[in-house]
């Protein structure tokens, strides 16, 4: 039973990012991502999808599971630094999926 | 209790996407991205991510959590095209926080 | 003496896509990328980047050439697009060399 | 009469690019990125085209300008790391015009 224990991680996860905020940049990756801003935040999400590009097209197993954790970890630091919850982009998956179904995107993008 | 069941979500839509394997790609997205091979994923992954971040520089919220959607949904297709679980990228992010606290990347990027 | 006239290409080739601003998007693919507005060309340019770089990590190098070329093709839309001649992008390549030799990029990033 | 001169500085820097193969890393930002391979040039290309992205979509004309010039100058390092002239790639530009205009790239692409 794992995989719920895993996911919840997701939200205890993005519960102490949100509490790295304001903190000590020089002692805190987060919160020295926090201090650059937005726009620096983006730029860092941006390239961890390059490395893991990169990672799945050539690397290993393992190092495309590593390079999707810091996409993943980055991607919610985003979202905190907009004041955006996790909750809210797996509500819009859920949505889209009620909607018209997981291939959804399909039609919307035509 | 919204959090448990939107991330239940998660381990679902990963379920359903892997059920897209080998299916008609004519009438399912996933399909036809499972079709276009592992390359190709990953490079609308990075098309995703670019969307991602142009959103977050200069978008709406509402954009934001739209494209954040889209990067998820391709990033689940991506570890699903190579066998990978949304798990061992959990126990990945869990891992790190283990060993040396969320901010272990800091030491871990020089 | 291929080099000169394949650089002159660069000043003619800038010409002839200012020359489709305003174009009939259904017959020019650079009129149609005009039509898209700044932030789609920008978006391309960001999408033929990612197939520069998987081509580089994993092609062949005639692939590379191609993606290269697409990815100078849609910088110079962009420029256009924006107004700016790949004469100020030559003479800041030149401003750099000058002040400080081509690896002034060293100092400048920390 | 810039333009020649500005363009004739393509080939001269991709000249003096080329000569800092096997240079000193710790004095040559262009031999640090020889020294890192081909994959780590092809990232760093990656990511200058991502502030490219982000200049263009809401920098200033300055930004623009200076990021593609970083641009440019990894790109011809790309090339350079993989023996591969930048005449060749204007070469691909000049045959995709000669072949089927400047808007062949419409055909190719469905």
């Amino acid at each position: 039973m794992a995989a719920p224990d895993n996911e919840k991680m997701l939200t205890e996860l993005f519960a102490v990012i949100e509490s790295r905020k304001g903190g000590d940049a020089s002692r805190s990756y987060t919160a020295k991502l926090f201090a650059g801003g937005v726009d620096k935040i983006a730029e860092k999400l941006g390239e961890e999808a390059l490395e893991t590009v990169i990672a799945a097209v050539k690397g290993s197993d393992a190092e495309l599971v590593g390079e999707s954790a810091d996409l993943l970890y980055h991607l919610l630091v985003l979202l905190a630094a907009k004041g955006i919850k996790p909750e809210d982009v797996f509500a819009e998956l859920r949505r889209r999926e009620g909607v018209s179904g997981i291939d959804e995107k399909a039609a919307r993008k035509k």
